[in-house]
């Protein structure tokens, strides 16, 4: 079989690779489709040449078939479609509240372990989330950046009828308001990338340019003066952090969606002018995944609509060319 | 009648003035104590003169008794002690959720408008809460600073046996610990005061001196590793900013109830990689007063501690220059 190794310094290698017959408590998957987070364009980057090691294969938004089971996994059978959760929760530690996904000893499989860019991928079997007949492995593999936006969209509490602001219209903002738009909310997409602004209006969404517009004002005119109940934060700049405080109504919540990797300068006055909320939200769990096939096997969401590409495995190196010179694109998929 | 008016530029002026007859809808109060806030002490530094109009008198920590009644008033009568809740909400704005306690055009009573360090003082009845036969007067003057405590520690969702964090033990911080343990919570001081540290240790609160102490380490000894389910920042200073987001466990909450008057350099990071909540608090509604109240007449908050000096109203000029040179000091009363 072949595998994309990242191999550092912005190259990835196709080599052959021998699948291993998977360990007791896991399967093996035959990977369909792998999508390409924006974590994995980081890594190509080599900003997190820390946390992985090379040379490793990436990836971690996979559709698969299960193709082999190991010892002691029950409840799945050779053939059956697959999406994978990638968590590998650690022990317990005291600080973690009972939150096993976002344990302090949590694995991120695809980053801190080998990850889905191969033809064949073992994994342990509590990952795996079944995908129902009518929900293809393309759009499968579309289900782990839709559970992050169902897991963002519940911890935001958000209600039908209110009023959201997603700030940055990447893959996860536009999912973000696909799924605040479904849970009955009203949306307004902040962005700056004159293509996603289309791709959103193309999708029936309601947008702004803060470039071009008076953000405060836009948003005004959007809820009548209401403001906003949820904000979600997931441009990951400064420019979206100053304007996150001043867009959420008395008792409005922020949802912390974007990762800053550097401290950044917030407005806390208004925090405490307007009893706001901020609430940080990583990755999901399993409830979030089950939301996400739920929706995506609706067929309510136009989530084609996301998908840029989707190229073979071999052309991994050119894929996170194009993505690197594309700023436009959204989802790009592998076929393995 | 006697009123201090802040006159400017770090000076009091005490100066005769006619009593008014209440307005329909008003009591005059003959007031009792007045206790001087952090934000009376800004108004003396000069800090607030584009809110204030000079001469002003200002005060809203009052317990008083009613000495007339005006037009329309049901419910009470002369000679009623009270203590008084100084918000005067304005016209609903439609962004404020119905959140009338911190309403766009809400007024704050003895700052936007005259307040208690006078003789005699007409306020609006509804924003008077009875003090039942067993609290004196003086502890009156504390309910005010008590609620914004019941407020916050409410808001903060706290329960009985988790772990709080106070950061900042000055007025409103010790109040916080005091309501915090009441509720159940096991709780530390964070303070940097050698007097404050002392004075929260005699109370029986726990302390750490994060200049002496590593703050992350101490509040781990503390939560036997849990780390806190809450942090009340009320320190408004960078350095309580940057311990405030490294102190939460998973989903743990951050109460902001500090000003800030300038933004601040805010790990967000953390609210992503943790789940962690912050919640802005303002001041107080009806049931944080009752609250206030209820807890104070139960005797079971050491409040008399608190109190470092009452002095009577003329030597007012007196009483904010010791303020200022006493950071050791906790809670100043005016006998009015
Ligand atoms: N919470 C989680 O578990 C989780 C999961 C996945 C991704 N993320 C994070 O979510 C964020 C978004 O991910 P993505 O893949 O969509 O990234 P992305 O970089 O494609 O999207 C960010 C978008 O913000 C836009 N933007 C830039 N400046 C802006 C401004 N001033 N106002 C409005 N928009 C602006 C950009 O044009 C871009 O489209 C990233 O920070 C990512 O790390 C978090
Ligand atoms: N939310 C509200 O409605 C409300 C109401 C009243 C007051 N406040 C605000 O609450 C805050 C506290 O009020 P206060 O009257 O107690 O003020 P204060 O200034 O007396 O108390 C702040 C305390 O923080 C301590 N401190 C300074 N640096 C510290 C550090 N690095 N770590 C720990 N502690 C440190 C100081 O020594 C001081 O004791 C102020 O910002 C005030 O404006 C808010
Ligand atoms: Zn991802
Ligand atoms: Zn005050």
């Amino acid at each position: 079989m072949q595998a994309a190794y990242y191999t550092g310094n912005h190259r990835f290698a196709i080599q052959p690779a021998t699948s291993q017959p998977p360990q007791p408590g896991e399967v093996r998957l035959k990977v369909a489709y792998c999508g390409v987070c924006g974590t994995d364009v980081h890594i190509y980057h080599g900003s997190m040449d820390k946390r992985v090691r090379i040379p490793q294969v990436v990836g971690h938004e996979v559709s698969g078939e299960i193709e082999a089971i190991g010892e002691g996994v029950t409840g799945w059978q050779v053939g059956d479609r697959v999406a994978v959760r990638p968590l590998q929760p650690g022990t317990d530690d005291p600080s973690d509240n009972g939150q096993r996904h976002i344990g302090k000893n949590l694995k991120f499989i695809g980053i801190d372990t080998p990850g889905g860019m191969q033809a064949y991928w073992n994994v342990p079997a509590y990952t795996l989330h079944r995908l129902p007949e009518n929900l293809s492995l393309t759009l499968g593999a579309m289900i782990e950046p839709l559970a992050v936006a169902c897991h963002d969209v519940r911890l935001g509490e958000l209600k039908p009828g209110e009023n959201a602001v997603v700030i940055g219209g990447g893959p996860i903002g536009m999912l973000i308001a696909l799924v605040a738009r479904h849970a009955g909310a009203n949306v307004l997409i902040s962005e700056v990338n004159p293509a996603r602004l289309q791709l959103a209006e193309s999708l029936g969404l309601q947008t702004v340019n803060p470039k071009e517009q008076d953000l405060v004002a836009a948003v005004e005119a959007f809820s009548n003066g209401a403001m906003a109940d949820v904000v979600f934060e997931v441009s990951g700049v400064q420019a979206g952090v100053t304007a996150m405080t001043q867009l959420p109504r008395a008792r409005g919540r922020i949802v912390m969606v974007a990762i800053h990797s550097e401290p950044k300068s917030v407005d806390l006055f208004r925090f405490f002018w307007r009893e706001i909320k901020l609430i940080g939200a990583r990755v999901y769990e399993p409830e979030d995944f089950d939301e996400a096939i739920r929706l995506a096997a609706s067929g309510e969401l136009p989530l084609e609509s996301l998908i840029t590409q989707v190229s073979p495995l071999t052309d991994v190196q050119q894929v996170f060319e194009t993505i690197d010179n594309n700023p436009a694109g959204m989802k790009y998929l592998l076929e393995c």
